[in-house]
């Protein structure tokens, strides 16, 4: 395995995961690996940190961060890949295959961009909501008649894959990229300027919150641009609230 | 996934092992990757298929074989592979890791040839024994201070690897080579030879029986020169234990 500092910049995280095996495998996987950072979001036992098949992994359990949202685990990345063994549901993201995945996520990660690679649940996988904080999924070339995996194998396939090959060409890097920190803080924005402007669609809530995230992302923002645009929606709130109380003190008045 | 039908021609065998979730893992993964023939060799507890953890290997389990020596786990096959987590122990065998690997076992299985893929117990790996079956191993690239892998996950980026590339060249393939049930038929035939012959380093004999595997294992044999060869040793032993009966003759004679 080369010395693959950069591996330090790329966080597994494991969304709404049931099993404590299943845990411990997969950072039992990043270990041998050279993978250190796990992030666990909600996950269903607390006791996770025993998880018995974890031969050698203890240190990367003990140090797992628990965050009750995937938006809070992807808040500091500014790559954020989904993973996904479903290739016929109505995706609205782009998929990819692990291969060419774990090509761009190196890159990214070789010039010092934080990055998470998200797994779902082994029920149910990454649901819609979980999606819509990714950049893009991709999923692990299978079998059509048989394409859901185990977790931990799952893992262990595209940690190999992205220390598979450390000696691809750096891309340029093009200015800082928003984080999704960044990203959230926008869609929250954009959302309440909607709410304030009584936007029709806004009380099929929660799909169209997610809707209005992965637009978001798919921009692509740069950390300047994102600020600009966060100061503009504020702006046009403060101005939505601002005329409704002149309204409610115009009726209180009238 | 590609159009796969050569990988019938790999067995995945697993020696030893004794957790039938690891064989319940080892299958799925199979089973997700289009890997269809799975071997055991004395596996520990004969319930393995009934292996709780193999969610859609049902059919792989039912369809495994199970077998009590690798020899004959692995009599039909022509290029045998083991693979194994240490590197520091005094390997009698080439090492490659499992990139390079699997593309000589792509090669092979192009060209119509069967091949065996064989995994070590969860705590010992493959023995000195078991690997004297092998023509060379492969590792996975792991961290140097954390690399012993969970046999499902080994298992699973191993036939990763191999199913990641089908478009490789296929290599000309040079004559029919040997099957290790030729290897072997030459082996004991040697073996019985040096017995007759008063070989004084057989009484070191298993691991010298080992040793001897290797050699002949090594000369990558033409399956016409097997059998040359095999008809040469049974003339000596033939020669030698006429001899034998003759002294005999002779003294009881005297």
């Amino acid at each position: 395995l080369p010395n693959s500092v950069e591996f330090d910049w790329l966080d597994v995280v494991l969304v709404d995961v049931r099993n404590p095996l299943n845990i411990g495998a997969a950072a039992r996987a990043m270990s041998n690996l050279g993978f250190a950072r796990l992030r666990l979001v909600n996950p269903y036992e607390i006791a996770f940190r025993d998880a018995r098949s974890a031969v050698g992994a203890a240190e990367t359990l003990a140090r797992a961060e628990v965050y009750k949202t995937v938006a809070e685990a992807v808040a500091d990345s500014s790559l954020v890949v989904g993973t996904t063994a479903v290739r016929h549901r109505d995706l609205q993201h782009d998929l990819v295959p692990v291969t060419k995945g774990a090509d761009s996520i190196r890159s990214r990660l070789a010039t010092g961009e934080k990055c998470a690679l998200l797994f779902g649940s082994e029920k149910f996988g990454l649901s819609n909501e979980d999606m819509s904080h990714c950049h893009w999924l991709m999923h692990i070339p299978t079998r059509e008649d048989h394409c859901s995996m185990n977790l931990g194998q799952a893992v262990a396939i595209c940690l190999y894959e992205l220390a598979r090959d450390t000696e691809l060409p750096i891309e340029p890097r093009e200015g800082s990229p928003a984080l999704s920190a960044d990203i959230e803080r926008i869609t929250d924005t954009l959302l309440e300027a909607l709410r304030a402007s009584e936007y029709p669609k806004l009380n099929t809530s929660k799909s169209f919150h997610a809707a209005v995230r992965r637009v978001i992302r798919r921009l692509r923002m740069q950390k300047g641009d994102a600020e600009l645009l966060l100061g503009m929606l504020r702006q046009i709130i403060w101005k939505l609230n601002k005329s409704k109380d002149k309204d409610g003190e115009t009726s209180a008045a009238g």
